[in-house]
C-alpha cells in the first residue's frame, strides 16, 4: 500500500488556495502581498505574539495601537481579517480616525472605554463599554476610543481586511505640509487653531 | 416559424441578473435595494437628468453637491457605480470629507478646481485642475475640492459604488450633539473653537 | 442661517450605505439580512454584551461557544465581521470544526490553549498559545482549540463574515440520521465506533 | 445526557449562512433571490433533473439550451455557480452570445463541438472539441458553439454565477423594435440584411 | 516632543492598503497590476489630463474613445473605477459594444447623443440625451452611442472597474481571421455581407 | 483606409482585463496566479483534455479525482470557475470532504451516484442521482459521493473558484503527524480506531 502516492494522485497541486502567507519582500497587488512559497510556510506564520505586550502609552495621546495587519502578521494576508491591540492609560485617547478599507469590531478586555462613531447623516452612536463588551464600527466611518475610567484600559480590535489602514483625522490635517490656508478653508477652523495644532503635531506650511 | 416562442424556449427566465433597478419602497439589504419587477422597468429608470442642473451655491460653503446615487437614480442599484455634480461658486469649497464605501473619480467640466486627498501615512496629494483634467481619490481617504479660480467651477464625479455615502468631517464633528469635551479630546481642538463651530454648523452639547 | 437645511441639501438620502443593521424579522438574502429602517437604529444595535459573560462549560466538551454573529448581534450584518467567545474549562475542547464561509482570528485572553488547523495538503499547523497570543485559521479549513493548561481558558475570536457558520465534524457525522453504513464508507471508521458515537452525540440510523 | 440541547447551546442560530435557497415568489436583490425559510428546505432544492433530458432541437438553430440557473434551480442561489445543457443536432448552432455576468466552462459529453471566443483585442480563440474536452470562456466575451460532426452533440456547461444571463447577439439586434436605421449605424450592416434578419427573427421597425 | 516618531509608532507599515498605483512594468494579476512602491508615488499618478483633449474623429466612425483605464491612468488600479472620453463628430457613432467586466455611466457634456442598451430579454432601452443628462449601461450588455444632432458631441463615461475592457461587436466579427463560414453560422448574416464587412474592417478568412 | 491603425487608436491597451491565464512559474497572489503575457496566450491555454480520460480507480477508495483547477488548467485563473472529473468504480467512494473556498455543482454522466452534504445545523441532504441529474454542494460544507450501483460511475463537477481546494476529512485526521491523543480529543474517536486509521492512511504520532 502506498498511501502517500494515493494522496498525491488525489490532490495534485490542488491546495494552492488554502492560504497566501505574505512574502513581505515580494510584490504587492490590489489583493494583497504575493504569497510565500508553501513549502517555506510554518506555524509561526499564523501566530502573532505582539497583542500580548503592553503598548507604550508615554506619549501625547497616552495611548498605543499595536497592529497585527498583514505587514506585521503575514498569515492574515488574503484572509479578510486582521487585528490590533489598543492600550489607553488613564486619560488616554485614540483620536478620531477611520479605516478606509474595513469595518472594526472592538472587545474591551480591561478597564472602561468610551467608544463611538458618527454616521454619514452626522448621527453619533457612542457608549461607555466595560470589560467584555463589544462594539462594531462600520467601514470608513469616523470613530474614537477614550479611556472612560481612571485606570489603564485595553481592547482587542479586529478588522474585516488584512490591511485596514488607519487615518487619524487630526494627524491628516496637522501633521503634514498641507498649507494652513487650505486646511482652514476645508474645515472652517480658524488660522490660530490650525497653526497651533500644526506645531503640536509636526506639520509645516 | 415562431421566433417569439423560440426565444422563450431559449431564454426561460434567464435574464434576471442583467440589472436590478431599485424599488425605493421595497426593502434594503447589504447588497442594495430590492429590485423593481422587470416588467415595470422603463428607459427612464436608467436615465438621470439632475446632473445638468446648476446647483444652488447660495449657502455657507458657496458650493453644492447633486448626487445621482441609488436613492436618486434607481438604475444604478447593484451596478457598482454612481455619480454626482459639484458646483463651486467663486470661493466655493467642498469641505474635507470621505466616502466610506467608494473611490471617487473627478472630471472638471468648467473652471479651475484645487483638489486633493491625504493618505494614511499623512502624505498630501493635491493639484490645481483645469477643464478636462481628472483626479482619483482612493476609497475612504479624506479629500477636498476648492474653487481655484475667480469664476464658477463644475465637476462631474463618479463613484465605485451605487451608494458611496458622504461624511463631511466638520459636519460630523460640529453638526450634532457629540459633547464638546469629547470632540476636543479626540481632535486636540480647543474648547472655544469647538463651541464656535458647533454654533455655526448647528451642533449642540 | 439654516444649517440643518444646508445639511439636508448636501446629503439628500445619501447615507443609506453606511450600515445595514439586521432586521431579524425581515427577509434573508445571499448578502445577509434585510436592513432595519435607519430611524429605528440605536447605539444598542452596535453593542453586544454577551462576550463578557462566562460560558456554561458543564457539558460533554467542557467548553462553550458564545457567538456574536449577525443573528445575535444585528449591527454586524453586512459589515464583513463578527465575533465569538470561547470558554474552555480544564480539559475542555472545541472539537474539530470548520467555518464554511469565514477565516477566524483567535486571541487568548486567559489561560493556555492548544490550537491548530490542517491544510488541504494534510499538513498540520498547531501551537500552544498563551495569554495575548493570536492565531489565524484560514477560511474553510479544519481547526480545533483545546485547553492546554489545568485552569479555565478563554479566547475572543473574530471572523471575516457576519455569519461564518460552524460545522463541528463529529456532530455532522454522528448527531443526525445519516445511515451508519454511509458514514463508515465515507470516513473509513468501523461500524462499532460509528454506532458508539451516534449514541453519545444523539444520532440515529 | 442531552446532546440535542448541547447542540442548540453550541449553535444558536449560527447556520444561517450555509446556503440561501431561492424563494422565487420573494423579492429579488442585487445579490440574488430572498432565501426560503430553512425549515422548508429539502434535498430536492439542491437537485435538478432537467440536464438529463434531451433538449428539443426542432427549431431554426437546430439547438437547445436547458438552463439550471437560480430561476430554475433554486439551490444555486447565492452560491456563485450554475449550469446548463447544450444540445446541438447535426448542423446545430448556439449563435454568438455573451453572459453579461459570468465566465463559462464547457465539457463535451457527446459528439464534436467547434467552440470559440473573441477577446477585446479581437483575437479569436477557437478549437474543435471532442468528448471529455473542456473549454473556458472568460466573462462577458462573445463566444459560440457549433456542432462539428454529423451527429448530435451535447455539452454540460457551468457558470461562475447563479444567474449568468444570456444575450444572443443576433437576437439582441434583430428580434426587437430597435429601428433598422439605428441597427445599421451601430453595426455597419446594410439595410437589406438588417430587414431580412428582422423578419427571420421576429423584429420590427 | 517627537511627533514624527509618535506617528511612526502609531502607524507602523499600516498604510499599505490605501491605494495601489499600477507599476505598468511589473506583473499583472487577476486583481490588477502590481503596485508601484509607495515612496515613488506622486500626485501625478492620481491625475490624468487626456480627457480634456479633443479626440481625433477623422476616421470611419467619425468618433473617438480616449480611455483613462489602469493601463493609461495608473492611479485607478485596484480602485474599482476608471473613465473615458467619447468624441462624436456630426454623424459619429460608437458602434455596438460591451464592456466584459464593468457597468458604464455616461454624462453628456456637449451636444446631443442617442444612447441605448439591450437586455438579455432583447428589450431595447434607448433615449436621446442632452447636455448634463446621464445614462447607465448595466455590466456586459450590448450598448451604443450615436451623435443625435448636427454638431460635435462629447460625453464623459465612467466604469465600475479600472480595466473594463471594450469589445466592439462588428470588429469582433469582421476585423480578424474568424472564418467567414463560421461568422455566418453564428450570426445568420449572409456570405456577401460578411465578406464586405471583413474587407472594410480589415478581417481575413 | 487603415483599419488596423483605427483599432489601435480605439483600443489602446484596454483589453488587459479580459482574462489572466496563469503563469504557473510566476508569483501567486491572494487573487490567483500572475498572468501570462497576452502575446504568449494561445487557444490551448483555454482548453483542457484531462476530463475525457478515465481516472485510475485501482486504489483504496476505488475512485479518482481528476482536477482541472488553475494549477492544471491555467486558463481558468481569475475567472471564478474550475472543474474536475470523478471516477467511481463499483464500490468506489469519494470520502467525506470540503472545498474550503468554493461551492460545487455535480452532474452525473454515467452510472448511479449517492451524493449528499451536511449543513451547519447537522441536517443531512442526500439523494441517489442518475445520469444527467445535478446536485449542488454549498461552499465549505462536508459532502461525499458514493457509487450507488454495481457499475462504474462518472461525474463532472464544477466549482465557483479556480482553486477550490480539497480537504478530505479522514486524510486530514489520519494521514499526517497530528498526535493521536489530540485527534481523539477533538473528534471523540477512541484510541484504537485512530491508530488503526493512521496506519491505513499513512499517518504517524
Amino acid at each position: 500500500m502506498l498511501p502517500i502516492l494515493l494522496l498525491c494522485f488525489l490532490l495534485p497541486s490542488s491546495h494552492a488556495a488554502d492560504f497566501c502567507v505574505a512574502d513581505l519582500m515580494g510584490s504587492l497587488t490590489p489583493s494583497g502581498y504575493q504569497c510565500k512559497v508553501e513549502s517555506a510556510v510554518t506555524t509561526d506564520d499564523f501566530v502573532f505574539t505582539g497583542l500580548g505586550v503592553v503598548g507604550n502609552t508615554s506619549n501625547i495621546i497616552k495611548a498605543a495601537v499595536t497592529p497585527a495587519f498583514a505587514a506585521q502578521f503575514p498569515g492574515v494576508n488574503g484572509l479578510g481579517i486582521s487585528a490590533a491591540r489598543l492600550d489607553l492609560a488613564a486619560g488616554g485617547v485614540i483620536p478620531l480616525h477611520t479605516h478606509p478599507a474595513a469595518s472594526e469590531l472592538l472587545v474591551v478586555t480591561k478597564g472602561i472605554i468610551v467608544a463611538g462613531f458618527i454616521s454619514s447623516a452626522n448621527t453619533v452612536y457612542y457608549m461607555t463599554l466595560h470589560k467584555g463588551e463589544t462594539m462594531v464600527f462600520p467601514q470608513g466611518l469616523l470613530h474614537f476610543q477614550v479611556n472612560g475610567g481612571g485606570t489603564p484600559a485595553v481592547a482587542i480590535v479586529s478588522f474585516s481586511s488584512p490591511s485596514p489602514g488607519l487615518q487619524i483625522t487630526s494627524f491628516a490635517l496637522f501633521a503634514n505640509n498641507l498649507p494652513s490656508a487650505l486646511v482652514e478653508k476645508v474645515t472652517f477652523l480658524d488660522d490660530a487653531e490650525v497653526k497651533k495644532l500644526k506645531k503640536v503635531l509636526g506639520g509645516t506650511g
